[in-house]
């Protein structure tokens, strides 16, 4: 029996359980939601993969969050916005929206001198896709990208504030930072673990812009104005779809999402 | 029409390029074998993964590397071979080698006080897959096992001879230096490319095993064993089967293999 469409969840995606974090910003701004999420543990990462594959599995998590009835999707994985939003949204009736579009607004809303930087792995660096979404909203701006493949192993590894870590950022930022930019937007949902580390690195007159929190008031904006908000009062639920459960992963994903991640199952696509 | 079983490939298949330091290896000790090469790269890496996950892709490997028609299987994957290489072998008519079984038995004959240490996955340490391996030769062995799961994003990210990965590399060997070991296995196909910052860091009362090395010795014992060795003295042809071409993919091959990387196609398995 369908429920009336206000009352579905919100499905997020990621490739991985980075988008745990993006879920933690939607359960904060927006605490009646049911929120389905979709990790493809089994596969992850998806930044250093091809463009082809990372469609075809982008395609293949869209079918499977279709079949969940969800009311709006989430691409929570940079990777995937990067380079497949565009398909992605072909493909689907519901509204689509991704850090990378929440993202690069932020930034343009918060730089003065429209010189913003970007860190993220080497897919959605190379993909372009923070520099033409901020430039779509400013033209003149100056998009300066810094790949860093290291952080997320660095995350996962829970080395939050260790020498190691902050010797690592210090050699990728230090390119970024020489061009004068006053925003730094976190182009990998990994990142807001790192914001501490971060904030200290570039220090007060940088702006750091998470696309997490961006993109859950992309969301609370959308379903307003679509009026599609939820209408319950009730304890909202969180389902959690993954194609493995790995070693540590309660722990890692726990700490990702800020609260004790619970209605897991494992799907094969 | 089949080939003389003597005049087929060596089929060498790992979860992505890391078993290329394998084949580079087989290729030194054995320059008129011919070799097929798979690298499952559009799901590397399998370190992280359940141990149902690798095993269900460790089968879908294997069956792709006996329709090429191999002679001898190595397992060029620590991980597969740690968690998944009983399961493989009962599949098969063909001998079934693998880094681990290799790694300790080189570092049984290396070893004089019998304290040994492992690095590799977090897998690959959660299986104790060497420590079995290790005591099934030297049942009074003490075995030391160490995760370090950043090693190979390092490794890939080329900071091969870096402050970054000297840093990691000293805050992961303290606890197993300090058990007083004399032999160190390196149990991952990725970290023969720190041999030269290892073995600075362990010093040099501290005998180095490389899985790589080791098994393309057991490789050449086994095919003088059974009569097996190729009768050719042409140029050995090399093919190499991958699921994804990412970025940066030929660079990094090149790097792990130590010569040109070419034949290669991408299968879907």
């Amino acid at each position: 029996m369908p429920s009336s469409l206000a009352s579905r969840p919100i499905g997020v995606f990621d490739s991985g359980i980075g988008g745990l974090t993006v879920t933690r910003a939607l359960m904060e701004r927006l605490p009646f939601e049911d929120i389905v999420y979709f990790g493809d543990t089994a596969r992850v990462p998806y930044g250093v993969k091809s463009i082809a594959t990372i469609e075809q599995f982008g395609q293949q998590i869209v079918d499977f969050m279709l079949q969940q009835e969800v009311k709006l999707l989430v691409i929570a994985c940079n990777t995937i916005a990067a380079v497949a939003a565009n398909k992605l949204r072909e493909r689907v009736s519901v509204p689509v929206l991704d850090v990378i579009g929440a993202g690069a607004a932020n930034a343009v809303a918060a730089s003065r001198n429209g010189a913003i930087g970007v860190i993220a792995t080497p897919t959605t660096v190379n993909s372009n896709a923070y520099a033409r979404g901020v430039h779509a909203l400013r033209a003149d701006a100056r998009v300066f990208s810094q790949a860093c493949p290291l952080l997320v192993p660095l995350v996962e590894e829970g080395w939050l504030d260790h020498p190691v870590t902050r010797m690592t950022v210090q050699e990728y930022l230090k390119p970024v930072l020489a061009e004068g930019i006053d925003t730094l937007i976190l182009g990998c949902t990994h990142y807001p673990l790192l914001k501490p580390l971060l904030a200290q690195e570039v220090g007060n007159a940088i702006k750091l812009v998470d696309s997490a929190v961006s993109v859950a008031e992309q969301v609370a904006a959308t379903l307003a104005d679509l009026e599609l908000a939820t209408p319950s009062r009730d304890e909202a639920d969180y389902r959690y779809y993954v194609t493995d459960i790995p070693l540590r992963f309660q722990t890692t994903g726990e700490r990702f999402l800020g609260r004790s991640l619970r209605h897991l199952e494992m799907v094969h696509l």
